[in-house]
């Protein structure tokens, strides 16, 4: 038998369809266990029943049911340091006996200071010097695997975990809840695609073609009669604020109907997410619990989640998660209070 | 009832799953009907099985079932010259009361008097300047909405046909015949992404997501308070030879196990995928049936599929489809002798 037979007649007969009634039974478990039961969480239901059922006005046909979410912030923890950052600032430790001159040469000296205060002090300038330095210069499969062992080690400095253990629970059932009901669930951030890719599938679900973030450009060598694709310092791709409508475009080429983000990044691939013609759900997740996770914005405005984003979500009727209010569990690791 | 339940539902029971014995009569009716019963087809069918067959050796699990294709000349007809080459030299005389300084400037001039001899001899700059006037100064949704209406008019000269008319069935066979299976099918063609979306989901079953293609940048910009997408001149990325494997990388980060090409642009595509550590599949499709489509390389020397390819593609055992000899029947509008 065919394993796409074999998972169908198992998938028919474990939704309890083989040989009985049709019945509602399958849809009357809580599809979202993770989710108070809030308003947001109501909303995303109505939204999920509309789209997906047939003869309803606002009926989606399944090929046009596109949800995008933003990484950092929205799927897994962002704070106090992007994962993506402090595996930078790994890697730079981790080879800095392959350039001696890093010890003299800013920004590197400051990441081997350990003095993160004034490596900010850099900006975008300093972060591209060391992009380019830790990731570019090697094959795709050799930075594959260096992002795959740096992800089995690296701990989270205040939750003592592993990044991937903090993932958010509640956006994982979110994001299989969409699949089950026909979507196609992307992830659309401004972090590194190839540094995204080594765990998003195990993670997320989301398989490396579904994952749009910001690139450098790759050249196919020949190594040994072997092909490679050897990383190359220039930037292909920044996917970020209008860069997310622009990539969604350039790498789905379909507007979503649902989209999640989480700071000022993600406005402009909610504004085209809302430019829909029938039904649309624009979220945004408001980290407000200090004691579980992290507060940060927009009651302070500090960082990439202003006062303005949260007028505008206000304003068009987006979805704002509460952390505190609308997660009964944070993390995947399955324990909500650390 | 959700659809998702439902259609598991008419699945299993059109696959006579429910409620009978297992057994294989699903798979005893004919996947590749079009195809003749040739040493090619066969390849096909054992590959597939052994990909598909828990416990076997060769099993791959379905997440790494990537099957790339070429699109000119392996999937659709790319004689006497390339759909989208057409499409551009209709668009240039459809709108060039606008720009009544091309009737003096090439390579304008030439696509205007008819002379597609003298509009060769431009090359790439040529064809740049063309891509440019007719690709870009338009929204996304313009752009596609102009090329569906193409699409919906533009004939073949030679079959009078509808493009879309003139894909090939054995391959949209193939195509869905390794979906079934489990399978990704992506489209890694050298022709612009944005026009290839406009088609491709209705006619071979691909989503835009899973076109790989060459395209331009785009920028966001709020009009009337409303998002567009303005499509600009400048190359985001070209998606051939090389730059196959390169965007096979960029856009769907895992090597594929399959590759149907039929021409020197491939030949990266299929070098990649060729470098598999188990089980892998590469095809090329061969014009050498004159009467019914064409007949140009690699016995010729001819055009984009020289003999060194051919040479290529037997010292590595890579399955060479004879158009002429295993392909019953060749375009998907049904009719195989014009």
């Amino acid at each position: 038998m065919k394993p796409v037979f074999r998972r169908t007649l198992l998938l028919a007969v474990s939704l309890g369809l083989c040989g009985a009634p049709l019945s509602g039974q399958a849809q009357d478990a809580d599809p979202l266990p993770s989710w108070s039961d809030s308003t947001v969480k109501a909303n995303i239901i109505d939204f999920v029943l509309r789209a997906t059922t047939e003869g309803s006005p606002d009926y989606v046909p399944e090929q046009d049911r596109i949800a995008t979410f933003d990484n950092d912030g929205t799927l897994w923890v962002e704070k106090p340091l992007y994962a993506q950052f402090v595996f930078v600032i790994d890697r730079v430790k981790a080879t800095a006996n392959q350039h001696p001159q890093w010890k003299k040469k800013e920004p590197f000296k400051s990441v081997l200071d350990g003095n993160t205060e004034k490596l900010l002090t850099y900006g975008e300038k300093g972060a591209m010097a060391l992009l380019t330095a830790t990731h570019s210069g090697m094959t795709t499969m050799e930075f594959n695997d260096i992002v795959s062992t740096w992800l089995k080690t690296a701990k989270h400095p205040r939750f003592k975990r592993l990044y991937t253990d903090l993932t958010y629970a509640p956006m994982i059932e979110l994001l299989e809840y969409l699949r089950v009901n026909g979507f196609k669930t992307f992830i659309v951030s401004g972090g590194g695609t190839a540094f995204m890719r080594a765990y998003t599938e195990q993670s997320y679900g989301v398989p490396p073609w579904k994952v749009v973030g910001s690139s450098g450009t790759t050249e196919f060598r020949m190594w040994d009669s072997s092909p490679t694709l050897v990383k190359l310092p220039d930037l292909l791709f920044f996917d970020d604020g209008p860069g997310k409508a622009e990539g969604i475009n350039h790498y789905i080429g379909r507007q979503p109907i649902f989209a999640f983000g989480n700071s000022i990044g993600d406005k402009e691939m909610l504004e085209w997410t809302a430019n829909c013609n029938g039904l649309c759900f624009m979220g945004l997740v408001h980290h407000d619990d200090a004691k579980r996770e992290y507060a940060y914005g927009p009651d302070s405005d500090v960082g990439r989640f202003p006062v303005s984003l949260m007028e505008q979500a206000r304003a068009h009727g987006w979805n704002v998660v509460s952390m505190k209010d609308d997660w009964k569990t944070i993390f995947s690791w399955g324990q909500s209070i650390p």
